[in-house]
């Protein structure tokens, strides 16, 4: 998507070779019409698929998500990272490994929001390692629902995360943008 | 907002009377659609203000929040819960009480992101206590920016957080459904 590829080289800085910062118009300041057209992007990239459910992760996957939903006219559900006094009754839940934080935690959605009649679209703002991904995609298979496929604005095509849930995991998954390399100097390389 | 509080009767349920869980549709699954009604009223609201930032908190604010900066045509920011390696640089930040969590923890928003001549109207999904509002109200106060209002989409009028907001900090606070009272067996009973 070339409007969100020209946005990372205006906006994104690299940090230490491994960390993109896109915290200036994607998951701390965020672009509303930028994630408009993302979602635009999305409709376009799974036109023809029946899909009854978004699911996304807190928290910054939440703006994007909502974002789809609207356009596709269906819900959002968004995993919770850690249960609090107000999700009550059954959960489906998993371990996520965070490697940013250095921690795991569960991630958690109530049974009563993902049945086995839903067809699902997951949507995430950044793939590395895809843990968060790999969680999202088990909580699915364990409500006995259909996975349509993976939107992620943002993939670091150097890390194995989105091979892996391509080829081991088979799920359609539709990067805006892989990065292919990048370098604090050189800023990033896009793969086309 | 009648369509808002037809909703929560439909799908609000009342917990042990002072918890009213609305996660069909506002903080758990999001229905899209319901969204973009309230960010148009909200629109309405504060017609003829000039308005250059969306200001919310993580989580469940976010899906409300984006939508509303999307109708006004302005950046989203929020702010987040805990400092992660990914936020450098100078922030903003102060402690929030936690009614829910029994806890205390910091919010923080980056200093580029807030600005002495920004114009912010904050979002939020609850208001009870008001302890998160005023947290916020308090980074926009830290970097010199201008309070338009704050939009709440459920007030519970029963406790004291409102009513601070409005009358002790002087901030405009429009609350689109304000709930007067609850029972598990009754309902919601909103102020007219």
């Amino acid at each position: 998507m070339q409007e969100l590829k020209d946005r990372i080289r205006k906006d994104g800085i690299v940090k230490d070779g491994s960390v993109l910062k896109v915290d200036k118009f994607l998951n701390h300041q965020i672009d509303a019409k930028l994630l408009k057209h993302i979602a635009e992007e999305y409709k376009r990239r799974f036109e023809g698929e029946e899909i009854t459910k978004i699911l996304t992760i807190e928290a910054s996957g939440i703006a994007i998500a909502i974002m789809v939903a609207l356009e596709f006219d269906v819900p959002l559900v968004f995993a919770k990272k850690n249960k609090t006094k107000n999700i009550a009754g059954s959960v489906y839940t998993t371990p996520v490994e965070s490697f940013t934080h250095g921690t795991t935690y569960d991630i958690i959605v109530s049974k009563d929001f993902l049945k086995p009649e839903d067809k699902v679209l997951i949507i995430d703002d950044f793939l590395a390692n895809g843990k968060a991904l790999q969680g999202l995609i088990t909580l699915v298979k364990a409500a006995g629902a259909e996975i349509v496929g993976a939107g992620v604005v943002i993939e670091k095509g150097f890390q194995p995360g989105g091979d892996f849930i391509r080829n081991e995991m088979g799920v359609r998954l539709e990067s805006l943008a892989i990065v292919e390399s990048m370098t604090v100097e050189g800023g990033v390389v896009f793969k086309e």
